[in-house]
């Protein structure tokens, strides 16, 4: 949760004026650091440096609790973040005086806000949602019912707002509404894409939702630090504070602490095991190859001098690797975007939700597009996306009456008779 | 594909006048017809009805030759309606004077364009794809694993373009270049969700792309000749030209004939088979209760005088009522929803490419609010949604192996007696 600002700008003075040469467009802060005042500045580095560690601490904390709680209670956690982001981002590009004279309009935002979130997380949940009734056979067929026409559903919902959206345009308004019609339905893209993949990452194994979360805050503290250390050569004309030296040194910290980190993390079935329902119950699941520890035989010379002589390996931690290197090389670019979003439209934070952080969407840029990556990532190179005994269940559970399923399992009966009987 | 300027505006001098002063905001069109030049604007009426029934011939011409050829040739049509629009929409909100400061900046567009084709597309035609290529062992481990990494692949090729926009921001650009970016977003969203939705429906079978979209077009039509004939109550503040009695005689006209087309159509395999693969071969499928004909005796009275004794009703023609009434009620808003839109950024038509009707966009904004519709429709109350015992039994046969059918086979029993057994 921690970002921005980070690979901190040149610390010497001589480097700062080098820097501010170079990047003489500028940002307010920047500018305020003029010669006679660069003790204040160094002085006031650090106190926002300690608001913002006080702050972090509160989050960390709190995102700790979160997943000692499970899945149900990360997701909420999440559904809490995307609504504070949302409302940032609504906040973001209104004017006072055009939604004076358009009563109604804002609520408009929150009505497609909350259709959105019936579509996602319905189709997200509506499977583990069937898994959780199947015992009241009332509530099952509720549920289903209501899983089956759910995408009917949310599509009248979409369609009711957008009539009342052209039928409350208003003369002399239409610029503005049209954009604000658009700007809703880019934040909602926006705000339901990070969601969505995280929620789904979560109920993969909190693992890969975890890693991924907790890399990116690594990267960008280790950022902070190497930049505000070592920062010399800047990296990137948008973003004048960060520096090859901060963005380098945070490459090796996260890919080192992700082969370590998924060391410790695939310990845990609680971690590990994939959540097939709603409750909130302990998990017990088949570690499988991925989490099973592999030994490896040192080359000789180490075991002569040092007192090891095989290390263990799960195989997930290659995998960590490659979430590593994504993490700290292609995650920035969210960074990157932010801040330019930031420069162009001339906004120092998309908010001010957190004491010396911002808003919350400044610190869920690169999250956002890590929590995509990881998803695909994982469905395309780690889980076999093919169709096993389990999916073919749930879409039992799912589709069938139970008419139905007795009438399927008399058939595979059958089926399986058939081929042990040589013909 | 005929629309846009329909339920026309009143026709009788003094309903003109008070239909004028009504909307005095007006625009172009409407403020020439002063007093003075009431003949004139007659004939040129006239005129430009000609020349748009003359392009409507040719449109309509191709539109029968693509649906003779089949399911491919409808779907490439598609591809390249959706070519124009994108074309039409990408330069709409262009700006020459800052694009010649930003060499390459319009590629950009199109590569995020084919990304989102590739995306598409292979979603939606991957299976079939798979399908047709069975006998080939080798093409079909290419295809199939093309497929499992289709979903990386795109991610990567997105990231790369949201990489080289990152890369290629330049000062004082800023503000520019996100609102194109935002912009090229949003109008791959339109355009791929028209599209993508559009031949989802045409491989479920052709019937569930023609009857929507015919629908359509007869609605247009008859809203232009009944507001041309019959309108003097302005509908609707934002298209000032479209009346109540346009409306209401349209939607007579497409519920009555949604009921009657559906009949003839409905009698064709060629348009009510779904296609399975991408061959364009001839279609056999046993036609189902929905278009099988059901006889209805007639009351006493009709035959004494008629020679008719019963009628036969195709169970698809109740559904073919919905979509009439959708199209002809709820669709039209997509054409409000442009005409605001031209009038918010003060543009007569979206483009210029067919003579006498403007862009291809103004031509598809009913279209694509029916093509989602009917996708979602035919999902939710026309089909059950697709998993059967059959299709079931399909995926057990081609995706488990023996093993793992036996202890399929032993859960769903275990499923099954806990469900029998009160507990």
């Amino acid at each position: 949760m921690q970002r921005q600002n980070s690979f901190h700008y040149p610390s010497s003075p001589s480097a700062r004026l080098r820097h501010r040469r170079r990047s003489n467009e500028g940002i307010p802060e920047d500018l305020k650091s003029n010669g006679s005042h660069l003790l204040v500045n160094d002085r006031n580095k650090y106190k926002s440096m300690l608001i913002r560690a006080y702050s972090s601490i509160w989050m960390i904390g709190g995102f700790a609790l979160a997943i000692y709680l499970g899945h149900l209670f990360i997701m909420a956690m999440v559904v809490v973040i995307q609504i504070f982001m949302a409302r940032e981002l609504f906040n973001l590009l209104r004017r006072t005086h055009e939604d004076r004279q358009l009563p109604g309009f804002r609520s408009l935002n929150w009505y497609f806000f909350f259709t959105a979130m019936f579509f996602v997380y319905g189709r997200l949940l509506s499977q583990r949602l069937v898994n959780t009734v199947t015992t009241d056979k009332v509530l099952y067929l509720l549920v289903s019912s209501l899983v089956k026409y759910q995408m009917a559903i949310c599509y009248f919902l979409y369609i009711a707002g957008f009539m009342w959206f052209i039928l409350t345009l208003k003369k002399k308004m239409y610029k503005y509404q049209f954009g604000q019609y658009a700007w809703t339905h880019m934040i909602l893209i926006v705000v339901f894409t990070q969601s969505s993949f995280t929620v789904a990452n979560i109920f993969e194994g909190i693992f890969w939702f975890l890693l991924p979360a907790t890399l990116i805050v690594i990267n960008d503290i280790a950022a902070y630090f190497f930049g505000f250390f070592f920062g010399r050569t800047p990296l990137i004309k948008i973003s004048p504070k960060k520096t090859w030296e901060g963005f380098i040194g945070a490459s090796v910290t996260t890919i080192i602490s992700a082969f370590m980190l998924a060391h410790i993390m695939g310990r845990f079935s609680w971690l590990t095991c994939p959540r097939k329902d709603l409750s909130t119950g302990w998990l017990h699941c088949d570690p499988g190859p991925l989490f099973t520890p592999e030994y490896y035989a040192l080359p000789g010379w180490i075991p002569t001098w040092f007192p090891w002589k095989a290390v263990t390996i799960l195989r997930v931690q290659w995998h960590a690797i490659c979430l590593g290197l994504f993490a700290s090389i292609i995650a920035p670019f969210g960074g990157f975007f932010a801040s330019g979003f930031k420069r162009a439209f001339k906004i120092k934070d998309f908010g001010d939700s957190i004491p010396g952080h911002g808003g919350i969407t400044d610190r869920m840029d690169c999250q956002m597009v890590m929590a995509v990556f990881s998803y695909i990532y994982h469905q395309s190179f780690v889980v076999s996306q093919g169709i096993t005994v389990e999916s073919i269940i749930d879409q039992i559970l799912m589709n069938l009456t139970f008419d139905e399923q007795q009438l399927l399992f008399t058939k595979i009966g059958q089926m399986l008779q058939d081929r042990l009987i040589p013909q």
